[in-house]
């Protein structure tokens, strides 16, 4: 077989599971492209940006549990797609970036496009190599995958020269076989259970990572309703599946008042999946730690372990194993009226919520309630903002979208972090996938007008402007036109009730413009509560 | 006085000149906006995404030599600048980065967003600085403008986590005086008339950088004259100054067969703030030089030493003193008619330009008559794509519209590049700036179509697809609509000759989206060409 590094690291990936390939190549790249011609295993997405590629490898991966590959064009191309590989780190999933480069010897003539590409690289991955010749190509590409793929996963960057691509004379590499989670061990399951039985009502266990997954979850409720204590859920986490039918769960609220009022009973703290809670930002006279002073935290199952395993070795050592879950009722909200606000617009979502949905969550402030507004509707699974790097949901609802092809997608956007990868649009209409856009339209950028009245800072006309998305308004509906997603302004409860069923049952992308009140002071809304415990259903398979 | 550590941050940088701040702020940098409200010397102007503000500050300092600050959101924010800051170090201008990042307390937690801002820094910035305090914050943005400012101009990253920005105690720093350029010395002068004296009408000039502007040009087109040199331009400048009344100097092309016969006849080629030319890629079987074997190099004025200096000492040297310079005769091309095609397009653009106009072009492979056809089109500067990062040419117009608010600016786009930055048309629109964005849609990334085919790679479905942006068509129309830009789609060469003159008439930005045939061969048009001789007019004050 002669083939060239490109067409043996394409055959590579197809062989080691890779199935999507999102891209915005270059010139560097043409020869992987070319190869990606005669590997039909793996679906090549176009975006018009690398931050709509990077972020929807991310979707992708939280909800096919395997890695996409991405194909980047050199280190501005790499770039563009940081903000949404440091959100895809922070959700700790797998992911292979390709990354094309100068042929290696055209690197000493530091053409305008030279860069470092592995120090672009540095901050979002795990693991990093620049491929030398054709025959390493595949076996890099082999390790690539295997990296991406360690427990709980992790970002592998390959930087592939335009050489080491054309060259030929490669064979497909053989594949490492895929790591499996570790358990944490029996000790801290002793620890956990002995906390958990000390404090009773005054201990809770935050649940993170895969230890949001229905299994886990059924154990953690398990443990929690045999010994009283509180089931809680990581700020924001990748993917929770939440809903009736499933154990509530009670989500920590953005703001440090709300989170600590949330922890402040708590003696001990036991942690699956999760690590302990700080505070989003550092403020003045305002702790890191919402834990309570004084509060125990015992690591159950650290993320990369097998956080299931533990919590049921958990449940087991709590002789738990007769006991029920507490299982969320399906309870919805009362169908809003009148002008829209960011609240109405969270109970009409919770009231349209399909069956099986999957909601990509950047909302910001206007989705303020949507944890309390969905806790009973129809079982889903929510994806959110992992590492603070604003413009993460409507890429995150592309790759959800391509890895459940038949599952319907909800991206809750707000309009500052829309603006920054709106690209997304038209890959949605390209690859016709079924996602809703539901468009928080608040003009302005919300949560740093409330940030700036916690902080106490005087406004004046400088930062007051900086903070107004209102001069031009932006009109949604028209720039979803221009990419190609059909799109309606609504402005009551009942327009956005109407617009949502409709477009849920059409196919194809749709955008819907909430046009909503900008919020002005802190919020006062209580967070969510777990519901009234219920009869356990029998735990259906994992999703 | 007790002033925050932003708010003698701001003092420090209004005095040391820096007028205007292109931002995208968070939460951390609310004090730095805060601190923007008692600076009334800086203009501070929001975009919706980083790679607008880093393009813009990068459009600034070309049109008015001196940096802008911007103001990025940590570690993501600064990610989503960095394709333009790749094009800023290229481009050799002067630009201050503010990079907020969280409280100095708050790092050791692993916050969602904390990352290494420093790394993520390192790829664009000739000097990088995490401030430690709030009292070192001042002095450490007085370095920061001083280390921006060293010629030819550089890109300094000011990392100002939030306690240093809020603490209080600090005071305005003191400047450092501003760096000069050095001239190269005498040696070189008399190296570079050696040669040209030698090889006549085998010898080239090539000029780039500050040698771009007009006292440089005259000083390079009386030795060119006086010695039968030809006067060439590097491939991407920053900053060319040009049309009737300027000499002319032939462009360097981009593809590799062009440049390689523009260049081909060459004995000696001095180089005067322009580095030895070479293919923007490596390809297989091509050398990376595009001078000819044997033709040889002499450096008359690196980057940042003093070009004017060098090539007034040149020409002196040369005795050409008494010497015209060859001057660019007006000189239009026939008015275009019928359907639009690329070549059409940039006909009319040539016949509508205005008289100080500057000129933003990423028009990219519809682009590539515009050096010829402009030739002789009324003076103007010309602003190119210096690092090869698409998504430049829209921020790079906001900012050499705020830069010079009494010039028109005309942005010339491709589909594909326009894609990258398109919320710059929200901050044009906001400011209102008198910027023409000329739009071509090829509905391709046609310069990909191009190399693909000179590589002589086939095309199967997944790489033509990859390189098509028909499906979904975009409406640019209806995008521009939705960030507030007046826009029209034109498919004749008339109507967009008359949409163009209308545009350019008419205050604020306007879009016109510009219809063409995508390319599909390698072009075969001729690079542009020294026009005949035409007696100097006396040189007007540098631009």
């Amino acid at each position: 077989m002669s083939l060239t590094g490109a067409q043996a690291l394409a055959r590579t990936l197809a062989a080691a599971g890779i199935r999507v390939c999102f891209t915005n190549p270059g010139t560097s790249e043409i020869h992987l492209l070319s190869a990606l011609d005669r590997t039909p295993e793996i679906r090549a997405v176009l975006t018009l940006f690398e931050g709509v590629a990077t972020g929807a490898a991310d979707g992708y991966a939280r909800m096919a549990s395997r890695p996409a590959a991405t194909v980047l064009h050199l280190g501005p191309g790499l770039g563009n797609g940081l903000a949404n590989l440091h959100n895809a780190r922070r959700a700790m999933v797998p992911l292979v970036n390709i990354v094309g480069d100068h042929a290696t010897t055209h690197v000493r003539h530091d053409a305008p496009l030279q860069s470092d590409i592995e120090t672009a690289a540095r901050n979002v991955s795990a693991w990093i190599r620049t491929s030398r010749a054709a025959i390493e190509l595949p076996g890099d590409g082999a390790e690539a995958v295997a990296a991406a793929t360690v427990p709980p996963g992790a970002i592998a960057t390959l930087i592939v020269p335009a050489d080491v691509a054309w060259e030929v004379g490669a064979e497909p590499a053989a594949l490492r076989p895929p790591a499996t989670a570790p358990t944490a061990g029996e000790e801290p399951v002793r620890a956990a259970a002995a906390a958990l039985r000390r404090a009773g009502a005054r201990a809770g266990i935050l649940l993170g990572g895969d230890a949001l997954r229905e299994r886990a979850l059924l154990a953690a409720s398990r443990a929690a309703t045999v010994t009283g204590a509180r089931l809680l859920c990581e700020m924001f986490p990748a993917r929770a599946q939440r809903g009736a039918g499933l154990p509530a769960v009670e989500r920590l609220a953005y703001w440090p008042e709300l989170a600590s009022r949330q922890l402040g009973e708590l003696d001990e703290v036991v942690l699956a999946g999760a690590r302990a809670p700080v505070t989003f930002f550092g403020y003045p006279d305002t702790p890191a730690s919402l834990l309570p002073p004084g509060c125990v935290q015992h690591q159950l199952a650290p993320p990369g372990t097998d956080a299931l395993a533990s919590l049921e070795a958990l449940a087991d050592e709590l002789d738990a194993g007769a006991t029920g879950a507490v299982l969320q009722q399906s309870d919805l909200p009362e169908a809003p009226s009148g002008e829209l606000t960011a609240a109405a617009a969270c109970r009409a979502i919770a009231r349209c919520l399909p069956e099986g949905a999957i909601v990509s969550d950047e909302a910001i402030t206007s989705g303020l309630m949507l944890p309390a507004t969905t806790a009973g509707a129809p079982r889903h699974d929510w994806l959110t903002l992992t590492g603070g790097a604003i413009g993460q949901g409507l890429p995150v609802a592309v790759g959800a979208a391509i890895a459940c092809p038949d599952r319907p997608v909800l991206a809750l956007e707000a309009d500052g972090s829309a603006m920054y990868t709106f690209q997304a649009l038209w890959t949605m209409v390209r690859e016709q996938l079924n996602v809703t856009i539901v468009l928080f339209s608040n003009r302005s950028y919300g949560i740093l007008r409330v940030e700036l009245a916690r902080l106490g800072v005087r406004q004046g006309p400088v930062s007051r402007a900086q903070l107004s998305l209102a001069e031009p308004e932006i009109d949604f509906v028209s720039l979803a036109a221009g990419l190609g997603v059909p799109a309606r302004r609504v402005r009551t409860a009942e327009t956005l009730t109407r617009e949502l069923r409709r477009a849920l049952s059409e196919e194809g992308p749709h955008l819907i413009e909430a046009v909503v009140p900008a919020p002005e002071h802190p919020p006062a809304a209580a967070p969510e509560r777990p519901p009234a415990p219920a009869p356990e259903r029998p735990p259906a398979p994992p999703g």
